[in-house]
């Protein structure tokens, strides 16, 4: 087992991650900008450093800096968290040839899976349903179009290297499609130095179901059932569940052998999800692969037992997966809300600022991942989460009566919260309902949020 | 279902009531002293009705103050927590007799298993195995002492009435008998008006093992497994846990099934504790019942997946159980620390005041039971207990693990406080072994903090 982990990430995760560690036995070294010397991951950490100012491209992104502290401070591993360099596969190959082990996929999986077509055309190989869509990357608004009229419209206009809904647009006929197609592409070059589109079918008010795997040096896979993320505000995930009500025991099982087929035809290790589309004829399609650990994995972990962090630190010291398939059993219903410092009435404009009170809920059932703290001043550099809710009943119904009970006694002053907001959905009786939930929830049902 | 529940409690476990409500969309009534304004409970509950001074005897132990407010307040139900009222005959049958449901077992119940030497001989008849002892009260020192020879040294002096260490005395020889007899009948008398006494062997270095019994109207009667309470300060539990590692499956199996014959031959209904002494042979012994849901019950919780408080409610609404014994599966392992107002270097000294700062743990496996919060002010008049920190681990290490790094993040600022002295516990490789704990670790072990 690694006797110390560099952790290159910031916030709520590299908390999580530090006291995954704490618990392991293993040391932790925080990065921090210098935004963050009063972060909680900095002060939680055995030993913290400084790697440069604010802008993440000067420190949390730094590779060339993560990797000297990594070295300096005599780190065997580095976690990446989520975003920053989580994805990025010239890091997991630095660390490679650095000798520190990068607790993730290797570089050449993070490459094959993180560029959005090449995926596609993996996943159709290994007989993953995808949605139908353009086999070959594209460039051109000309070449685009003549695909979209093949497809068929509505079409999704995709950034290759995208994500987050960054360089994505739905165009619904020829007439909006150069517009569409230039905004994006736009995006994607800004935001990713790179052109690279594809598209695909839109698919009409699907669900956002993902599944969670997990994969050792082995061959060996597991997955841990599905989340429900459909509840998202353009493109960005608000409230995720597990399992989701959407799901029957048979679907559950052949998605879930999809999505291990799908991380068994790349060679996958370590935790990864399966994005798919569901639609209303339950009808699934992959949609991408995160090969990383999410925002999100908590709902997991409550229904399945399964400590996804500390399996990860696991496999990527070489042990092999602490269960097998038939060990996984999902027990009751958990909910996460992504509490974020961001103001619902003006268009969720973020809110940094200095957090005057705080109150956190407590009890049975009620799990808090926050780096935030009385009087911890939030920084305006990086985004918003400040917080993830995150409850576990026996069945939907307690888990949204014990989401509502706890965000009610939630208090976070001196700055904007979606709180209100995420009370609002699980008040909202076609929420709680749960069966008519899609990926339009939130602009169908509160449309006076989404101007 | 009951549509009002009125709360006769205050501090953490009114709190952890009204979120069990909530929950279950039961309105909640709490009841205050003048000290508790702006106590938690005070502020959560739907209402609030302060019901006298601080002093308990003129407000949380005031039956009738109470049952008008249920009255006035229409409430249907009180939950009575637990100390206070809630073992107290008398008050549940004026509950009775008001129409209002008491949620507990009935007045003849609780007197019956109240009397500790009636509730012996119940459990002799019913064939649960009991230290050996005096088979009737006995009140006089003379008398006393000739049934000391016949049980033989050391004996156990106890008051019938007695409880939480109160009027219980140990004798090693007929030289320190007289002394140890009188001191026990005082306190007994002081504390509960009743001189009854009786005598049982003491059995050296014990485990405390206490079984969790939930009943319901039908005799349906369920264990939830063991708690290991054997780290006491002068008979106050300090830390729970469960499972306990002195107990085998088989163990397990017998010790739980004599608990529930144990409730089944009083006709026991609702939340139950059987608290049985374990030997070095592992031989056990009945000690008493404790009639109320207990301040450790979290553990069982988290290992059994059942909510008391919740199941407390619908039983006593007169919903069967909704578990059975093949139900239940004991998972993981949990361990509940009591962090209380008190200077462990100063003989544990209660010290209330105000809390200046605080910051409370979170993360994967971690449970936080509080009524206390920013610049609360800890009044003096009550028990000093603050917060219940439970974690919930896979095996016993991995929880020890996950309570060592929660009390190192744990921040209380402004009194005293034993985080310190727990953190020293979990630190402890005797404690961390676990195999050759009793109740006399403490002492044992922290013979510093026991002049």
């Amino acid at each position: 087992m690694f006797d110390k982990i560099l952790i290159a990430n910031r916030g709520e995760i590299a908390v999580r991650i530090i006291r995954a560690c704490r618990e392991m036995g293993i040391k932790t070294v925080a990065v921090y900008s210098e935004a963050d010397r009063d972060s909680l991951h900095t002060l939680l950490a055995d030993e913290a450093i400084c790697i440069g100012p604010a802008p993440s491209s000067q420190s949390y992104l730094n590779m060339e800096r993560i990797l000297a502290a990594t070295v300096a401070m005599k780190a065997e591993a580095i976690h990446p968290g989520f975003g920053f360099l989580s994805e990025n596969a010239r890091f997991a190959e630095l660390c490679q040839k650095c000798n520190i082990a990068f607790i993730g996929p290797s570089a050449e999986i993070i490459n094959k899976m993180g560029n959005k077509s090449a995926a596609r055309k993996t996943m159709v190989e290994a007989g993953v349903p995808v949605v139908p869509g353009s086999k070959e990357p594209v460039y051109t608004v000309e070449e685009a179009l003549k695909m979209a009229k093949e497809i068929g419209f509505p079409v999704m206009i995709k950034a290759s290297s995208g994500g987050g809904g960054k360089g994505m647009r739905v165009s619904w006929s020829e007439e909006d499609f150069e517009a569409n197609f230039q905004n994006a592409q736009m995006e994607s070059v800004k935001g990713f130095s790179d052109d690279t589109m594809y598209l695909e079918r839109f698919v009409e008010n699907p669900r956002h179901i993902e599944f969670q795997i997990m994969a050792d040096k082995y061959g060996n896979v597991v997955h841990l059932g599905e989340r429900d993320c459909s509840i998202q505000r353009r493109h960005q995930k608000v409230l995720e569940e597990s399992p989701s009500i959407a799901i029957s025991e048979e679907l559950r099982k052949k998605m879930g052998e999809t999505a291990v087929r799908a991380a068994k035809a790349v060679g996958y290790e370590n935790a990864g999800t399966i994005e798919f589309l569901l639609d209303k004829n339950k009808n699934f399609y992959f949609m991408e692969m995160n090969t990383r650990i999410q925002v999100e994995h908590p709902v997991t972990e409550l229904v399945s037992g399964l400590d996804l962090i500390k399996e990860q630190i696991r496999v990527a010291a070489g042990e092999k997966l602490s269960v097998t398939q038939d060990d996984i059993h999902i027990q009751g219903h958990a909910i996460e809300c992504r509490i974020n410092a961001e103001n619902p009435a003006k268009n969720f404009m973020p809110c940094p600022g200095k957090i005057t009170n705080i109150h956190i809920p407590g009890g049975n059932g009620v799990r808090v991942d926050t780096h935030i703290y009385n009087e911890y001043k939030v920084p305006a550099n990086y985004d918003s989460m400040l917080m993830k809710l995150i409850v576990h009943g026996k069945d939907r119904a307690e888990a949204i009566a014990k989401m509502r009970s706890a965000l009610g006694e939630l208090i976070i002053e001196g700055i904007d919260t979606n709180l209100d907001f995420q009370f609002e959905i699980l008040s909202n009786p076609v929420y709680q309902d749960g069966h008519k939930i899609d990926t339009g929830f939130i602009p169908d049902q509160f449309p006076e949020y989404c101007k």
